[in-house]
């Protein structure tokens, strides 16, 4: 189905991008969803024609020996095409953040200020394998009025491609521009070092997938790239936390789904209470198979438990992704703190404690993008904190942290109105 | 009085930033407040030592043939003491935006979720010229609770030192850390260089300088940098405007600082009035000396008038500083909103008009920081929006936009309360 494909002119897509952005900036909110719906639509009545493409892209990873976990995660759509169809529908639900006005006032000269919601205008996005994420983007993009360029993984291109088209007629019939979604076809990577530069057609670029391709980003783009979804959390357990309640709590920052970035990867203890508390953590993991690194404290006090290993350096800025968490004994609250500023990726960590003083001091403390009191980390995401969706998780501190919806995809203007006011 | 500087270490600046950060971060504004009085009682009891410090930077500029306007402009210290200390002051009685509570939310699962405002963390700046500079970004960055690392230009360098050494002093003497403010004691470019990749230390650039400062910043920085302050502004008379009334808002936005970014560059004039009202324009303008380029259209109408000149397309994509101003005539007020996409820098675009209908397009349609509505664009900017101070008016998208003050010197984290919440 992938056919040769021509040389690719980076610019001009910029340019179709950067003018249907001007016609999404002033649909109306129906209009926009009117669209979503009938994506929608168009994405059930072509099921078929997504999953033959599909199957494309599953068989040469087949044949190429990806792993069938692999595979049935990051590739396989047939499971996954009702919920892709109703999370556009949801989408369509969200009520768009578009147009609001805020931080009114009046001078005394007269002049009336405020700021008014409007779409960025050009999104890039840059991601790897579940094409699920291609209807993700190009959804929220249009909700907010965004046109979107999207680069996806050539293990799924025939899988993206088709759902592109989809996309595009879906737009068409909607009488919006098919080039507010355009999709790179081609998997050469010199076209994302170019569309790392085209600062005056995209206005920011998302880069979804490991650290390499967000250095990548960082390192080549002069386009603002959001950094985000390296996850190396920890959580800490206080002198005075109730050692009964942290047990789940710790069981399901690690185990719940432990391939994603708000999973911990690190448990730190309080030396008071690491003789009794800590066989009893290691325990509780252990049913559920996860593994530990520990260091010189930790072990000794772990000395003889099935599943422990000694930890290196190293291991503490490691995203393990993986049943295994690295331990550590600490002597008090400032070590915790000062262990995670040196190791943590900013993205969540969490405080067990009944000690009302020192869970302010870590909330105030710990500077990521989301911190946690006797909660699990696993809630840092769109979903779980209620926004309805989400583009990524921002570990960087400019525009968004942590959690990216649909108001993160937007900026302001500032509106002035006078009665021929000049500046004395 | 600058003597040769030993190589700099500009990762220990950083990690000494980063540490002075984390005991900024958690100061009452109180704390702060006490600070910024101990900065400004200093600089009044030590002007004599500035301003002995600025007359090296004076003498040397005098012997390098620097124009007397920019050595009055951009070096002489004497007469803006008092300002600069009468500022200081102002910056302790701004409320102190650190701390806020915002987007509270309580979940069905028992989760209490809200935002704090925090700082940044570190701030690096870039500047040229007006050391005034030093204790503008120092002192608004201390009001926020953020670190900061100053690089000024060579012909005020000893006028800076000065200025930091006293920056230092009081903040020791208000037990503050004195790395809250660093100032890289070399011009040599490479330190920018290296500083611009330091995107472990450093979480926000701010370059105050020409576009070639910001392109450099744009194309070498892997930290996310503010671009701003670049201004190819432009103001549309519609068919409608109050001729008579449109006349001081024209003057006032050219004239009344031509030097600055909020200045207008291009007057766009409606076909239909252009044969009345261009002539009155440039009559009106020529009492402040204007000089102007205009486009074939506009220069029939104005045949035989003083100062004309022939616009080339390259006019219209500068930024004049000057009492310079690019004419041109359109059809409507769709060929004045293209004009304006291909041309503007994106600062601040203004219309003048009675018809409410194309206020509200341009308005939505025109994607620039601040767009006005019968008013002059010298508005935009900090103080006369009233927000009482200024780091830079980005002209980007994201983060802030406009005139950025206090609150855009911070970002916010997530802060999750439970009571040993685990995520389904």
């Amino acid at each position: 189905m992938v056919e040769a494909v021509q040389a690719i002119n980076m610019i001009e897509m910029g340019k179709k991008a950067r003018q249907a952005s001007y016609k999404l900036a002033s649909l109306s909110t129906a209009r926009k969803n009117y669209a979503l719906l009938a994506i929608a639509d168009a994405l059930e009545a072509r099921t078929d024609e997504i999953l033959a493409a599909n199957q494309l892209d599953l068989k040469a990873a087949e044949e190429n020996g990806v792993d069938p976990i692999w595979i049935r995660d990051r590739i396989a759509l047939e499971k996954r095409m009702a919920g892709i169809i109703t999370d556009v529908r949801k989408v369509a639900e969200l009520s768009d953040p578009v147009g609001e006005a805020f931080d009114q006032s009046e001078l005394e000269n007269g002049l009336k200020i405020f700021k008014r919601r409007v779409p960025l205008g050009v999104l890039g996005t840059i991601y790897e394998s579940r094409p699920n994420v291609t209807v993700d983007i190009a959804t929220l993009a249009l909700k907010t009025g965004n046109a979107v360029i999207l680069r996806g993984g050539s293990d799924v291109l025939n899988s993206n491609l088709a759902l592109v088209k989809i996309l595009k007629d879906a737009l068409e019939e909607s009488r919006l521009p098919a080039d507010a979604v355009q999709y790179i076809e081609s998997t050469d990577r010199k076209y994302v070092g170019e569309m790392l530069k085209m600062h005056d057609y995209i206005d920011m670029i998302i880069p979804r997938g490991g650290s390499k391709l967000h250095d990548f980003c960082r390192e080549n783009s002069t386009i603002p790239v959001i950094i985000g979804g390296m996850g190396v959390c920890h959580m800490y357990v206080d002198e005075s936390a109730d050692l009964d309640a942290a047990l789940p709590v710790l069981h399901n920052a690690k185990t719940q789904r432990p391939a994603v970035c708000n999973s911990i990867e690190t448990l730190l203890v309080n030396q008071a209470i690491a003789d009794d508390f800590l066989p009893r953590a290691i325990d509780h993991l252990r049913e559920a198979d996860v593994v530990f690194q520990a260091e010189p404290r930790a072990l000794k006090i772990l000395e003889g438990k099935d599943g422990i290993s000694p930890a290196t350096d190293d291991d503490f800025y490691q995203e393990w992704y993986a049943l295994k968490l690295n331990v550590k004994v600490v002597d008090d609250l400032d070590e915790a703190i000062d262990h995670i500023r040196e190791h943590s990726t900013q993205h969540s960590e969490g405080i067990l404690t009944q000690n009302m003083e020192n869970a302010e001091r870590f909330l105030n403390e710990v500077d990521s993008s989301a911190v946690f009191l006797n909660a699990s980390t696993r809630f840092n995401d769109g979903s779980a904190l209620g926004l309805g969706a989400e583009v990524a998780i921002s570990t960087q501190k400019l525009h968004a942290r942590g959690p990216m919806a649909l108001q993160e995809l937007t900026t302001y203007k500032w509106i002035i109105v006078g009665d021929n006011t000049i500046r004395e």
